[in-house]
C-alpha cells in the first residue's frame, strides 16, 4: 500500500536522524479542590503517535505529557505534568535545546482563580467560579523562538481553516495542523484523524481519514521536507 | 489468610444469591463546550470491585458507570453514562426493581448552567462561569425508598466521621462507607482503600488498608448480614 511504502521509505531514510524534537500531548487538569477539576477531551493519542514515529525516524524525542492512559512509545523520553502551569515550565526549560517543537497538547486556556485544599461542601443554589487565563505557551514559544521549527495544532468546531490560518500567523508558527472536531473520524479520543497541514511557506496539505500513526507519518514527512528547504 | 478464608466462605455461601443489586461507579463529566468539561478524580475502582464481588456472591448486578478506563467484571450488566443527569435517569429507572443500591459513583454536585455547542474562543482577562446544582441522587433515593437497602459513600478531606454520620441520617441511608481522602492508601485512583462502614443500626466497622476488592468483600459481608437481620 501507499502508506506502508511511505512508512518503510521514511524509516529507511531516518529523515529526522539526531534531531532534538520536543512534543507535548494530552490534556491538562486544573484543580478546583482536592476532588474536582476542569479538563478537556484530549486523549493524547495524536501527540503520542507523533512521538512514536519521530523516534522511528531517528529523532531524539522528549514528550511532555498531560494525564493520559497511554504507554510511552519506545525510545521516547517522557515527562509527565498535570497542570497548564507545569506544562509551561517544562516546555520552557527544554525549548532552547530543541530544534523542532510540536505542541499537540490541549492545554487549558483557563484555570480556577482560587483553588481550595479542602473539598468544597455543596450548598443550595448556584455557584459562580472565576477563571483566569493560563500562560499561552504557543504564543510565548512563537515570540521567543530563534532557529526552532515550531508546529502548533488548532482543534476547532467551526470556521476551522480560517482560525487555523490566523493562528499560524498570530503565533509565529512554522506550521499548523488543523483538526475539525465535528468530523466523525477526527479529533479527540478516536484512533483516526483527518487534518489539514499549513506551513508558513504557504504549503497546504489535506490528509484524509487515516490512523493517527499514519497521520503522524505524513505530518513529520512534510515537516522534515519543509525544514530541509529552509536549510535548518 | 483471613481474607482468603473470608473470600472462600463468602463465595461458598453465595450470600447475595439472586439479590438484585444496583451499583453506581466512577465520575461524571459536565460539559462546558465540545472540548472542555468539569469532572473529578474518581477512577471507578471501588464501585467496580463491589460489582465484581457482588456477582461472585450470586447477586444480579447492574453497574451504572461514568466514564472510566476499566473492564466490565464478569456477569455484570453495565450501563454507561456521562453526566449527572444521565446517571440520575438510569438509576431512577432501575431503582424500584432493586433490592440493594450501592452508590459508589462520585456524581458532580454542580454543572455549568449554560453549555455551548461550539468551542469557546479564549479572550483576555478573567471569565466567570455560573454553576447550578445537579439533582441529589442519593437524597432522592433515600426520600423515595420503600424496602430497598441503600448504601452511600462519603469521601471527605476533613471531619470525615462527622460528615459521614450526618450524611447517613440526612439522606435516610441504611449504611454509609466513609473514606478519608487524605490518607495515602485510600480514596480516588489508588488500588487500595481504608474505610469506615456505619449502619443505620449503629454498627461501626473500621476496615484497615487493603485492596479495593478485599474492602468490597468486607463491605458486602456486613451489608448481607445487616440485611438478613432486618429480614429483608
Amino acid at each position: 500500500t501507499i502508506i506502508s511504502t511511505l512508512e518503510s521509505s521514511l524509516s529507511k531514510k531516518q529523515m529526522l536522524k539526531g534531531k532534538r524534537i520536543l512534543i507535548s500531548a494530552g490534556p491538562t487538569q486544573e484543580k478546583i479542590d482536592p476532588v474536582r477539576y476542569f479538563t478537556n477531551h484530549s486523549s493524547g493519542k495524536m501527540g503520542y503517535a507523533i512521538a512514536e514515529v519521530a523516534a522511528q525516524l531517528g529523532a531524539q524525542v522528549t514528550l511532555v505529557s498531560g494525564p493520559v492512559s497511554l504507554e510511552t512509545p519506545p525510545n521516547v523520553n517522557r515527562i509527565d505534568v498535570t497542570t497548564a502551569a507545569e506544562m509551561y515550565q517544562v516546555i520552557n526549560s527544554h525549548f532552547e535545546d530543541s530544534e523542532i517543537i510540536i505542541k499537540a497538547a490541549a492545554v487549558a486556556d483557563y484555570r480556577p482563580k482560587q483553588t481550595v485544599d479542602q473539598k468544597m461542601k455543596k450548598k443550595d443554589g448556584e455557584l459562580s467560579i472565576t477563571l483566569e487565563r493560563t500562560n499561552d505557551i504557543l504564543q510565548s514559544l512563537g515570540d521567543h523562538k530563534t532557529n526552532q521549527y515550531l508546529v502548533g495544532f488548532a482543534a476547532e468546531t467551526h470556521d476551522v481553516l480560517e482560525f487555523g490560518t490566523e493562528k499560524l500567523k498570530k503565533k509565529n508558527l512554522d506550521a499548523i495542523v488543523i483538526n475539525d472536531l465535528t468530523k466523525p473520524g477526527a479529533g479527540f479520543g478516536v484512533d483516526t484523524n483527518e487534518v489539514t497541514l499549513l506551513t508558513r511557506t504557504e504549503k497546504k496539505f489535506t490528509f484524509p481519514v487515516a490512523s493517527k500513526k499514519q497521520i503522524a507519518q505524513q505530518i513529520l514527512n512534510e515537516v522534515a521536507i519543509d525544514l530541509g528547504e529552509q536549510g535548518k
